[in-house]
């Protein structure tokens, strides 16, 4: 099933149902207003979302109109919970390898993640609209997942149950204001504003076989003006899978319905794959040559993450936004 | 005006208005069903509560009821962000020296302030279940306020207009698990637990003239097993106000109605004044004799957070809960 979110005015828009060729779409009338208010009753309220999903699919929606992922919010455009983790661990390493600090080796067991704000999330095709391009701007692509309700202390084997949803995600970082806020030993606040979402969040079955072991076995592609810079497959060197994510996540609390958690940056050890933020580029620059020589995206640049299945077809449609100075009132 | 969040089996709870003197209380039907609700849309529910209030305190409610704060979910049962401040430098300060680390001058201007989850809050009498007690488990007394939408760079002498509402914060701390979470660089995350709000919201006018420069110039009480250990006036070395704490956390987004803002754990220098959190005493204890004597709360512990009016009268009503062992199902 594929669900997005249409803007109508409101704090969290209109839940929709997306054809698997996302070509079509149909609201959810009757059924949930909002995805929130799917999440917060999913076995009830899916199996309907399901059926209308399957006429939509042969071509019987009621009502149905073309889907435009222009006109879409972020799935939940404003959720209780966003928590991101750091899967690729070969990212964490080389960034710390730039800079000559030493990864602990405890990182290879013990998960880093970070809590993010929720409040106030970007479309798929809305601009990052920032105060100041000298802070680093840099996208991070990643995939997340949204859970239902989630009982503190879940053992791993139980954890996966509990995925409701997958998104992409575009976890932007300000990176010149990074240092000297992890200096300051409460991790980051001011270096992660708002996150932007796939137009569609889907349910783990369209994934077919690409779903497996709680990882996401696809190429994430991302395009920086224009130019593809990477497409590592997010499925391998994930050394966390998302039940092991959510098993961290809930040590000492519950996690609820609507949850999201974030992969961390997608990236291989296969230098050849590329890169899903701007950060590695760099710091594979500075072990190579000592210096950094990409800058990082100033207003007017473009970014564009999709995932596509075998066949080519995009699976989530595009993260497609633009950087862009915000404005003032 | 003075809000609440009845039980009443949803997620979200019932909104419930609540006369001055915390005796008697009355649904805000076909008003706003939930906190939620109201802050999304305050400017046009704000006034039609406040009717509701002023009746309510004249004893003209109509099917008022007998206010039992046992009843009430925190007033933002989930809320779409919650932030907490760390403004009381003193008790920062005096955890660093107890452990012999410097603190850094900058901290003195620069605002600590980390990102919490915010999806699961505990209810003012509720319970404080966590799965071990070898955790060090800690109460953090403070005080907090509600926004409305905030712009991203907003200036300090517009942040006060943002503020809504105010609360009373436990934002339980696991000690034991903060020095290997605060190593790995991100901040903290399972070291801190869900967090418990007082029954009730108020809105700033409430305080009259205790609400000066944006801080609260009253004490906060802190009860640990039915002994007073702390009053320290919240008014009283807070280096940064609730509108500089607002300005930190807009510098690079938005704030959506309904943030929550902690002043984080009040602390005053005077040592007279005692504790809001047990690692300040421990702190103490180390910088006097070397060695802490005060343990952390076990299951079966009792904490009681409240502040009171010049007339003593309880302004928020009181957080008032146990630490137990979390029933796993």
């Amino acid at each position: 099933m594929k669900l997005a979110t249409l803007k109508d005015g409101t704090r969290d828009g209109q839940l929709i149902v997306v054809a698997r060729d996302l070509k079509t779409a149909q609201v959810a009338d009757g059924i949930a207003a909002t995805l929130q208010h799917a999440l917060d009753d999913w076995s009830f309220i899916a199996p309907q979302l399901d059926e209308v999903y399957e006429r939509l699919n042969l071509g019987r929606g009621i009502n149905s109109f073309d889907f435009d992922p222009k006109n879409c919010m972020a799935p939940l455009p404003r959720a209780y919970q966003w928590a991101d983790g750091s899967s690729y661990v070969n990212h964490v390493e080389l960034v710390r390898k730039a800079r000559n600090a030493e990864m602990p080796e405890s990182f290879w067991h013990d998960p880093l993640m970070y809590q993010g704000g929720s409040d106030d999330f970007i479309g798929p095709m809305d601009d990052i609209a920032l105060l100041s391009d000298e802070w680093g701007i840099d996208f991070e692509s990643e995939i997340a997942v949204v859970t239902s309700d989630v009982p503190m202390g879940v053992k791993v084997q139980h954890a996966g149950e509990h995925i409701r949803l997958l998104m992409l995600v575009n976890d932007v970082s300000l990176r010149n204001l990074i240092p000297a806020e992890l200096a300051k030993g409460f991790g980051f606040f001011q270096s992660k504003p708002a996150s932007s979402f796939s137009p569609v969040a889907i349910t783990p079955d369209e994934l077919g076989d690409a779903w497996k072991d709680g990882k996401v076995h696809l190429p994430l592609r991302s395009t920086w003006n224009d130019n593809l810079v990477g497409q590592p497959n997010a499925g391998v060197d994930m050394v966390f899978s998302f039940p092991q994510l959510i098993t961290h996540l809930c040590k000492t609390r519950n996690a609820r319905a609507g949850t999201i958690i974030g992969s961390g940056t997608v990236s291989n050890k296969d230098p050849k794959k590329g890169y899903s933020c701007i950060a590695e580029k760099r710091a594979l620059e500075m072990i190579a040559n000592g210096a950094a020589m990409t800058e990082f995206m100033k207003f007017g640049d473009k970014i564009r993450i999709e995932m596509l299945d075998k066949n080519g077809k995009s699976i989530f449609g595009a993260i497609e936004q633009s950087v862009v100075e915000y404005a003032k009132n």
